[in-house]
């Protein structure tokens, strides 16, 4: 069996960690300047590729990168089978019972946001194919159908997310989307389906169009309603007669596998059978919860940055960056995107600005677009100009889907205990033993950090604090008042190990202090603040957790990666009863 | 950039499939025969390798795993990976504070169960090379080494395993095993990245041996040391700054596919670097569970299994079969790693029992011999009939492991609730809606499977319940009784959806009704299955579950794969608070 050399062993390693580590990075960066991070990931492959590392330093990017040889196979053999396993967690997270329960109104939405950019593009693509950016061997209706499908398609994951950072996921709005993205999803892919089939045919070397397109739908169709029954019922069976969760994991795997390769065995591309797969089990209300986290966070998280990062490495983005090109194929995806959606809401009769939103939210064209981009690209249906230009368009249209949105329905600003922190309101350490003089004390910080004067504000807590005493109880105090200046909510961290009598109803004395302050012109956001705060105690081990934290970046770690409510059992214990 | 063609793309997802499922599947009927499940994947490997399927149907097995081209380049960078990414994950399972807290005995066990059959085969293979399977080619002392340290490395997840299986694995016998297996598995490695290290310069091509030595254990010594420091100091950083569990994921993988490439290009073996990487990650208390929990079962039950497999497809198992010399390499290695580890349990001043059982539990070579085999082969170092005798060697080793320390300790058979239940004993809809009734319906069917009389079977149970009933509360009821006549426990398991009042102290009517029958000489049982049967209703959703479950399979896919204690948020919410 050929097998990779030493050096080829360490080139894989060390480009796979760089390509990782990078495109983390990048996401990372990406999400907290508010962006989608894929687009991080993006530019990790752009930094790393031709673009950048292969002008500055040929050498590392040949190195690291090689375009041919064995480790250019490694790579791209990592880059299909995630790409693959990408959308099998795509399929998973469709939730079919959705899509029926919103029936016509995500139905209307989900064709108008595919039919409208489609026809708008294909007629375009057919009259101006040159100017668009067509390779000289593609096939005119194939060029057509592809671009018309790359820009038509939505970003189902990028548009669940904004929703539920908006809080919007769960109201009627948000299920109309959704289930206009999954229509969206599964009639693109089959229409993509097609268009591959096409493709087949027409390049010589494949099954007759007819026949792959018939196999398509007949698959789609038998799987989810068969498959997606035989599933159902073999799941109980798997985890009763098996190593929980191995045989979980690796049937969901195995079925995902099979059906790329059946996809891409009758002239279509493995994405669509993974994709299905996906649907059939992700669908399955016995798919336990603990499956879908390891498989859904492996892969969004270590798979699919790596696919996004090596699209970059395959295009130089600067060389083949055409800005008329570029704006053309923006304008129009918004444009039509736009319109499809906010027209298909108007036909499902929600009120003019609920239309518009929605239209917002099926703008994003993100992964899907990129996917298809990079397929086309592949088979040699688009130049390289114009796969630059797609890949910007489904980036930016998944950028301004967001604030779009919020620009439109002005969604309140959902409290995060996170923007109440801050590294100065932290005191690991308090000095006093008081409660009198722990309020001053925190009081103090409070006062430093706003800029306020430190004795009246404590005075202010004070003054509420000998009303009633604020003492909740399992070592937690909430001490807190309404400030005439303050001009946005604050909250003081204070620890104390040796504990401070708040005079709580359960005779604790209290270990972790907050110093609740809040502007008089927002009434109740002391109380949401409060509900937070105690919210985050009912799992009896954060008191513990937080006396141990020793900084502020131990205390925010806490709350934001949340120890395991099952405790140390999972990984330690293989066997169940 | 070099591309996959669509065949070829098929092929990897086709042959991916299969062999992770053939794997899985002979791995899991492994375990229902209570043998390691890594003998089933390396089975499932020689059945789809030239040793059966390619002597049957020699075109499936090259249109499956072509020995050349992409393909072939394809398989081999998965199967790289997913050993750089197993030995990450057996590293993090390294406790090094266990090491510490043995201290001595665990030292003593450790070293002579290294050093004990390491010097006899040392001196066999530089006695008699050329009967031990030397490849012609290679230098009779890398020879040598290898071999002996392919016989006295140990396998520290069977061992723990083994040892949970007996619930041996808090006692102190087992501390001391576990940290003697660990302190080999460390110096074991070492010992190899020294091999390999002569072996790279024998071959001329590579850095000089010292420098390599030297640089392997600055390595190790830094990454265990300083690394570790760094490592847990930045951990929380991860947490509190970046996407949950996204960052420490991605921060896990990363540094473990860098430490493995810098093994490599010091001229070491890849695993060292992710194991050591492992083991300095894996110490750090500020891990969250949920980071081990997807990283461990991903790689253990998805990549480890494919790695095993692929194994068996490099080597044809029976063209190579030597059976002089897998006997010879079998009675070595039991009779050396026998010796050493009772010699070092005697030295340590265990008693005479536990020393034997110490012996045994660290005869098992298992998944790390396979490895230091495969790697061997791969360098030219040992021929296939000597790599054969090794695989089963590893396998055989671990297979008397568990069975040798059972026959010696003779541990209590553990109660497992599955072992009482039986189909016929599953009664999905009671008829009866008294509880007098119920008590003789279960009752029936337990008289059915066990060929006792019913009626003295109820009658029993109904004495009992009218001294004082058996409404435990939550909606479940657990009459019982002893029998004369029984041989073993039994649990009859009655579900009724209208409900029996069976007078719990809560007033809630019975739902889910355990009929439990115990022999009158095992007096201690009926309480322990009581209180294993109370304590699957601590979870408040297993009662809705259970009125759920339509099917015996369904019961036990219940018990077997508990649905989540955080119920559905973790998947849909990606953002923390």
């Amino acid at each position: 069996m050929e097998t990779l050399s030493p050096h080829q062993i360490m080139v894989l390693f060390f480009s796979l960690g760089i390509l990782l580590g990078t495109a983390r990075l990048l996401g990372e960066i990406a999400q907290r300047l508010h962006q989608p991070s894929i687009l991080g990931e993006l530019i990790a492959g752009v930094i790393l590729g031709p673009t950048i590392l292969g002008n500055i330093a040929p050498g590392a990017s040949e190195f690291l990168f090689p375009l041919q040889g064995p480790n250019a196979i490694a790579l791209e053999t990592i880059a299909t089978l995630a790409i693959g396993l990408f959308l099998l967690v795509a399929g998973m997270e469709v939730d079919l019972s959705t899509v029926w329960k919103q029936g016509k109104t995500g139905f209307k939405v989900g064709l108008a946001s595919i039919a409208v950019p489609f026809f708008i593009v294909l007629t375009a693509a057919l009259i101006i194919p040159e100017a668009l950016g067509r390779h000289a061997d593609a096939d005119a209706m194939t060029f057509a159908l592809f671009l018309a499908i790359a820009m038509s398609i939505s970003a189902l994951p990028i548009i669940a997310k904004t929703l539920i950072d908006m809080d919007f996921y769960r109201s009627d709005m948000g299920m109309v989307v959704i289930s206009a993205a999954i229509f969206n999803d599964i009639v693109g892919w089959i229409i993509f389906a097609i268009i591959l089939g096409l493709m087949g045919e027409a390049s010589g070397n494949g099954t007759p169009v007819m026949l792959t397109i018939i196999l398509t739908l007949a698959f789609i169709a038998a799987m989810l309603t068969a498959g997606r029954w035989l599933i159902h019922r073999i799941l109980p069976f798997i985890q009763a007669y098996t190593r929980w969760p191995a045989g979980e994991l690796s049937f969901a795997l195995v079925i995902g596998l099979l059906g790329a390769a059946f996809t891409e065995w009758i002239g279509i591309h493995a994405i669509l059978g993974a994709f299905i797969m996906g649907v059939a089990i992700g669908d399955s209300s016995h798919l336990r919860e603990r499956s879908r986290v390891i498989i859904g966070d492996f892969i969004s998280f270590i798979f699919a940055p790596v696919f996004f990062a090596s699209i970059g490495l395959k295009v130089d983005f600067a060389a083949h960056f055409d800005l008329l090109l570029v704006l053309a194929i923006l304008l129009v995806a918004f444009v039509c995107k736009l319109a499809g959606g906010t027209i298909g809401a108007w036909w499902g009769k929600m009120s003019s600005r609920e239309s518009w939103a929605v239209g917002f939210a099926m703008v994003s064209v993100g992964a899907m677009g990129i996917i298809v981009g990079i397929i086309a690209l592949e088979a040699g249906v688009i130049r390289e100009r114009l796969f630059v230009a797609l890949i910007i368009m489904a980036i930016v249209t998944s950028m301004v889907s967001g604030p779009g949105m919020r620009l439109i329905l002005r969604p309140e600003k959902k409290l995060r205990l996170l923007d109440l922190f801050s590294p100065k309101l932290f005191l690991p350490e308090l000095r006093s033993a008081f409660r009198r003089e722990v309020i001053y004390e925190m009081a103090e910080a409070a006062g430093n950090a706003a800029g306020l004067d430190a004795q009246a504000l404590g005075d202010a807590v004070w003054a509420r604090e000998t009303v009633m005493s604020t003492g909740i109880g399992k070592g937690v105090a909430l001490p807190h008042a309404r400030i005439e200046k303050l001009k946005k909510s604050m909250v003081v961290i204070g620890i104390s190990r040796l504990g401070i009598d708040f005079d709580a109803p359960d005779d604790k004395i209290a270990h972790v202090i907050f110093l609740i302050l809040t502007p008089v012109d927002a009434p109740e956001e002391q109380l949401t603040i409060a509900a937070e705060l105690s919210r985050l105690f009912r799992d009896p081990a954060m008191l513990d957790n937080i006396l141990q934290a020793r900084s502020y970046t131990d205390f925010i770690a806490l709350l934001h990666a949340p120890a395991p409510t099952e405790p140390g059992s999972a990984a330690k214990n293989p066997e169940s009863p």
